[in-house]
């Protein structure tokens, strides 16, 4: 579980750079099959059971891993022109294109528009059927551990991991008949994608996706086998916006904003009315801040009826969105940097979000990269939890201890996703048992003569160190020919045990030194 | 995440292998405060709050920190006995002490007892509001992927992570007024231990529980924290059980086996009887099996009610133990090698367990270690839930492909517990994406002069290829001293992406092999 990619691990870097190349009309990576849809402009009961069949059969067949094959070619494409020519990289926001700004009428920063408490009591009449109510117990070990009443809203639990489902299904059922017919398109590299594809699905809407090229191929696939006509399209969500607004235009079909659509914040304000009925006495909720469609739902949602309440918002402190908007009075972009919390790396709040939130958040919270992966930890581990980084960072705040005030309260901490990479579970596991002290890196000298490694490592193993790493350097070390610095990477059982090893080494070693 | 401990990872085997080692009354820790629990004579009614306190006092202090310094000392101190004299070791079973071997009633292999749908009845009756009513949801992609209708059994959602919890309430709960104020004591290294601490502290019965050294520290410690006096004794789980009913009949305490007392049968099988309520059509069920209560319960529970229910029971290979018991008609002791489903791992069945099953079992799947491993990451990554290998059996035996006659079928696969230890799950996630083809062991022989390497891992860049590890082996080759084989671990996007890879290293270099 080596979280050091050693020599070059930096020079992958691009494929995950936030980065805008200029000329974003190349790299339109379209699924071949778009025929096969119905959002042209025929009528929509085109025997949906033959789509369905055809999705089918294409799924089974192996059209997926040349698919594949094509997507990493085009995506390699792109990321070799970021590799090559990064003096053409602009940054985000930067449209050096000549057509006049699309614009979408839900969402216009000059008239923003509150949801209400009614329209969340419509949506969750509505969606009630449609999505999981799931569950919020009270975390035995944690509340222990934090000494306050602690429990977690369990939204990755959703059928495609995330609360976005909640917004996507009210959003959905709110279209007119002409619009349910033609379908709905949107541009979302994860959970919103996910959303709208599975309830289109169940709801006999047409969907299109719009994701940006670097999206996880996993996700890419889960869309289509839910039906969806995915579309590749530039190298950012933004460039991936503008693509779907246009050819939303141009398709008549009905452009749904993941974080800011009036409809989308009243489906998300159901987690509020439903906390109230699991943890009727509940103090304080923890609500994750990306775009701020989630807080500003559930603050509606909860305020109205228990003003007293407290609504936190925890941002990663990489993209302070949010707190930064509420400073200003306004969406302001800010640069985001990359984080574990990717979901929640919005660079410009929602102006329906920010304006319906703004007098009701009773505290913003930013929290770092380190006690994310941590609390992606304490998840898994005690949860039993997969949960992404942005579902993770209300614990976050609470294991870094920017919360004191809460301690003694009954806490609800959102758990808002569960869609990680694999990877990068990984490699949060492994920061995580880092910080932990569970996973160590020594550096040791020992004798270059036979059996000198054999000595260091059978100590190891007696003191019960599980050998993960480890490596030889001869020839750097200056002080004696007949010496060799060892770095080892053990597992321990914590930081008592680290220190016992510590301790012992140094009982054999002159030269020890723990990293 | 690289599971190759380098050049000695297998010297620290020793720490987890299942020897056990003659004079077994050396090596006992006691956790020094049994005095502060309420197992002693006293009546039991001597003020719970205080003891609580104590306990919350305890927990909160520096002694854990030094108690576990002191369990890692005692526990190295075994471990290095292991290593420096193998010649003692003896195998499990030779029980060369003098005594007459100690006998628990409920559990004479003699006089097999069968549990009764009654007896599940009361017990679903007893403990519906002490134990959680897990959810048991479809599970939409992989029902799609393996073209069943697939459900999971969410039984590591339960408080302490396992199903254990039932049995332990039940059986807890049919305990007399005298065996509740004295207390009850069980061995075990995991999750019955800590169902029988967290039901014993919510009942007000002392509970002891005796486990073996090597269990791991943060289980001793989370039993701790439930109020349980924990006894840590013998390296493996027979000595600590021999311990424990030695214990027991000294302090009047009442023994409970954690798979084969008739009561923890009764427990275990209420999750066959809600299964019936949540999937009232099931078609089969499948059932990890280690001791045997959990598939003896469910199979009385469900065949009594819907005896075409198909019950198939899933062992890991390495510990055949049911499958051999039911050839054989009687519980047979079998060799077992560590698995990743080290919950399963009980050399002889229960007595009454085999019984009560033998007539009802459909069906007996072996599964193996990589087919458990790709489980654990598959269920992380679609269902986000943290398994541990022995809840991972049913996926496993679906994944490899071992019940293919349940196509188009409706499947639940109960996913026993959680509790997983971190190390072994980030090693579960690495095995599961070698499987996956998603990481990747390359060899490549490049140029020896200055930019050798560099040009390969810019070409892996290029080719979107993350490297996680890199070697460089120059002393080895022989084909040409201005060569070097270059040893690179990346993380791919799967299968395809592999091959495209491999297709463009071989365009450029001669000598590329891919592991």
């Amino acid at each position: 579980m080596m979280s050091t990619s050693r020599i070059i691990g930096s020079m992958v870097a691009p494929t995950r750079k936030k980065s805008m190349v200029a000329s974003h009309h190349q790299n339109e990576i379209t699924n071949g099959n778009s025929n096969s849809h119905s959002h042209s402009h025929s009528p929509p009961k085109t025997n949906a059971k033959i789509v369905k069949a055809q999705q089918e059969r294409k799924r089974l067949s192996s059209v997926i891993v040349e698919d594949g094959i094509e997507y990493n070619k085009k995506a390699r494409k792109v990321h070799k022109e970021i590799f090559d020519h990064p003096d053409t990289i602009q940054s985000a926001g930067s449209n050096s294109d000549t057509e006049a700004p699309l614009f979408d009428p839900d969402c216009d920063p000059d008239h923003p528009k509150k949801v209400t408490y009614p329209e969340i009591s419509s949506a969750a009449f509505v969606i009630k059927n449609g999505v999981q109510r799931t569950p919020c117990p009270r975390s035995l070990q944690l509340s222990q551990k934090f000494e306050m009443d602690l429990y977690f809203k369990k939204e990755y639990l959703q059928v495609t991991g995330s609360f976005k489902e909640r917004g996507a299904r009210y959003a959905l059922s709110r279209l007119n008949a002409d619009q349910k017919s033609h379908g709905v398109i949107a541009a979302s590299a994860g959970n919103h994608a996910l959303a709208l594809s599975y309830h289109g699905q169940q709801m006999g809407i047409p969907v299109t996706v719009v994701m940006p090229v670097i999206a996880p191929l996993m996700k890419i696939q889960f869309c289509r086998s839910l039906g969806a006509n995915v579309i590749l399209k530039g190298e950012t969500i933004l460039i991936a916006k503008e693509y779907a607004l246009k050819h939303a235009a141009e398709n008549h079909l009905k452009y749904i904003n993941g974080y800011d659509a009036v409809d989308i914040l009243a489906g998300q304000g159901t987690i509020g009315s439903e906390i109230l009925e699991q943890v009727p006495d509940v103090d304080a909720i923890l609500v994750p801040v990306g775009g701020g469609g989630l807080i500003a739902g559930i603050a509606v949602a909860v305020k109205t009826v228990k003003p007293d309440v407290k609504i936190y918002g925890i941002e990663a402190e990489t993209c302070p969105s949010f707190s930064e908007a509420l400073k200003a009075g306004k969406p302001i972009g800010v640069t985001n940097r990359s984080s574990v919390a990717d979901g929640l790396a919005v660079p410009t709040v929602g102006g329906n979000s920010l304006v319906t939130a703004e007098s009701l958040v009773d505290k913003m919270i930013l929290v770092n990269e380190e006690s994310i992966a941590l609390s992606i930890l304490r998840l898994m581990e005690v949860e039993k939890a997969v949960v992404e980084g942005g579902g993770a960072v209300g614990l976050a705040a609470i294991l870094s201890d920017k919360v004191p005030e809460l301690k003694g309260k009954k806490v609800v901490s959102i758990l808002s996703g569960g869609n990680i990479d694999t990877t990068v579970l990984g490699r949060s596991i492994e920061r995580g048992l880092a910080v932990d002290g569970r996973l160590v890196r020594l550096e040791v000298v020992v004798s270059d003569r036979p059996g000198g490694i054999a000595e260091l490592t059978t100590t190891l193993a007696h003191l019960g160190a599980s050998i993960k790493d480890i490596f030889h350097e001869r020839a750097w070390i200056s002080a004696d020919v007949f010496s060799v610095k060892v770095k080892v990477v053990i597992e321990t059982r914590g930081r008592d045990h680290v220190q016992e090893i510590e301790e012992a080494l140094k009982k054999i070693y002159s030269n020890v030194a723990l990293m």
